[in-house]
């Protein structure tokens, strides 16, 4: 008897696809549900629908069709739905008010309200990591380079100041530059942070020397691993590069890597390390 | 006997030539020294000098001939200095070693380390509280409006958040929105991330209902205040209405409120409120 396939709530970026054929690959059908104006991934020959934030009701028939009993959520989300783009079909609106209360609060409220509003229908909410363990970052280098004393020093400095600002609901993400922060992540993501961090460096607003500094990015604390892990893939070390920085540091079993073969060749050519340390947030 | 003028050290921004006034308003005479490519206050008829970082034996010899006693820093300063802007007069290269030895590490290691420089000459180096008491944040509502009870919850996340991050020696500031910290300042000071804020709102990147949020700016835990207090004027309410924030929210006594005039017309007149709260930063 083989599995029922699992359904992936697409957003934006790769990472939808690359579970997908990770999944499958493993053994496993998916069936991609793109959310319409976020998805961007190009699903080939995975089963694939897309769907605007007003058809819940025919997700819903889809996902009876396709026989799925489990969902995992991945991807980005650029925009919150705002109630225009919610009042649709009519499944939509027998759910209306359970989704309007889930629309408040920060991200880690709003994705564990989304969650138990899943699980109350009758499915369960899978965690990337359960169904594609394999894009998971390891412990360790990952790439040609390894970090040195100080970058050792500034990654042990970003990841002590997310441990103090996690219970706070805030990014995943710091630059740390030659002892101290110089970017703290916050709704902006990652990316943008990045290209903040290369525009004060080009200012000379912090002072480096060569290659310096380390992105490190990590699960917040009390995250629900399922549906919200850090996500790091070739953009991510292509943006450290601009920022002159000498590498990324990665939560080991905490973070996906994502687009691995592309994003360590560029890190190798570039010189920075991409490193998976053991810095499991307290739960 | 008249005592001697103090001498401001003059950033960027309107604050140093502010300090000067409100100095002589209390008949303490003042002379500015800017600092080349940093200072833009007109001096007007407050007596000044303009240098760059390589004459600092000719500003030690200045110094001497005004019979300064008491130094204040004031001001922004955009870039750090290079070395090449460094080598220069005799007295400066006479205290090359220790002024390199400064430029290095976080801000506030820096500043204590210049601070020492400055004393070790013989020179005292006092606060703007100190000369210019008037220019402080007081307690509670400083223009027309009050925070609402929505607002006083940013306000309080707002400053544990704050608390939280201060041992890290990052930035002073954070943009609350509706229970969630959408920007943390580092690196790229308080306008940059009021901008950041504002162009988050625009692209939906948070949830907010009107005039909803605020910017808390509060002194660092172990902030040396005799140099590095937080400043705000007409520019971050500006940015802060542009955010579409309700209001400001800082230290009673430990930030500084400049161009208050202009700064309180205009949040009157856009429905801001600016608050001086208590938030002393245990020392």
């Amino acid at each position: 008897m083989t599995a029922p396939p699992v359904a992936i709530v697409a957003g934006g970026g790769a990472l939808p696809l690359e579970i997908a054929r990770a999944a499958r690959a493993a053994g496993r059908e998916a069936v991609l549900f793109r959310i319409e104006g976020e998805a961007d991934a190009e699903p080939g020959d995975i089963p694939h629908h897309t769907l605007g934030y007003g058809r819940i009701g025919r997700f819903f028939e889809l996902l009876a069709e396709h026989g799925v009993e489990e969902i995992c959520f991945a991807g980005t989300i650029a925009r919150r739905p705002h109630f225009s783009g919610i009042a649709g079909d009519l499944g939509t609106i027998r759910r209306l008010p359970r989704i309007l209360k889930v629309l408040a609060g920060g991200d880690d409220g709003v994705i564990r309200k989304v969650l138990r509003l899943f699980e109350e229908e009758g499915y369960r909410v899978v965690g990337i990591a359960e169904i594609a363990p394999a894009l998971l970052a390891g412990t360790g280098p990952h790439g040609r380079h390894h970090p040195r004393a100080e970058d050792r020093a500034d990654i042990a400095l970003g990841a002590r100041f997310l441990a103090a600002a996690a219970p706070f609901d805030v990014g995943q993400a710091v630059v740390a530059v030659a002892g101290r922060i110089v970017a703290v992540e916050a709704a902006e993501g990652t990316d943008a942070m990045l290209e903040r961090a290369a525009s004060l460096r080009r200012r000379g607003r912090f002072l480096a020397g060569g290659r310096q500094g380390v992105l490190v990015k990590l699960p917040k604390t009390g995250q629900d691993r399922r549906t919200d892990l850090p996500v790091v893939g070739l953009a991510t070390v292509e943006r450290a590069e601009a920022a002159g920085l000498a590498g990324l540091a990665l939560a080991a079993g905490g973070t996906l890597f994502v687009e691995r073969g592309a994003a360590l060749a560029r890190a190798d050519g570039a010189g920075l390390f991409v490193e998976g340390i053991e810095a499991e947030a307290p739960a």
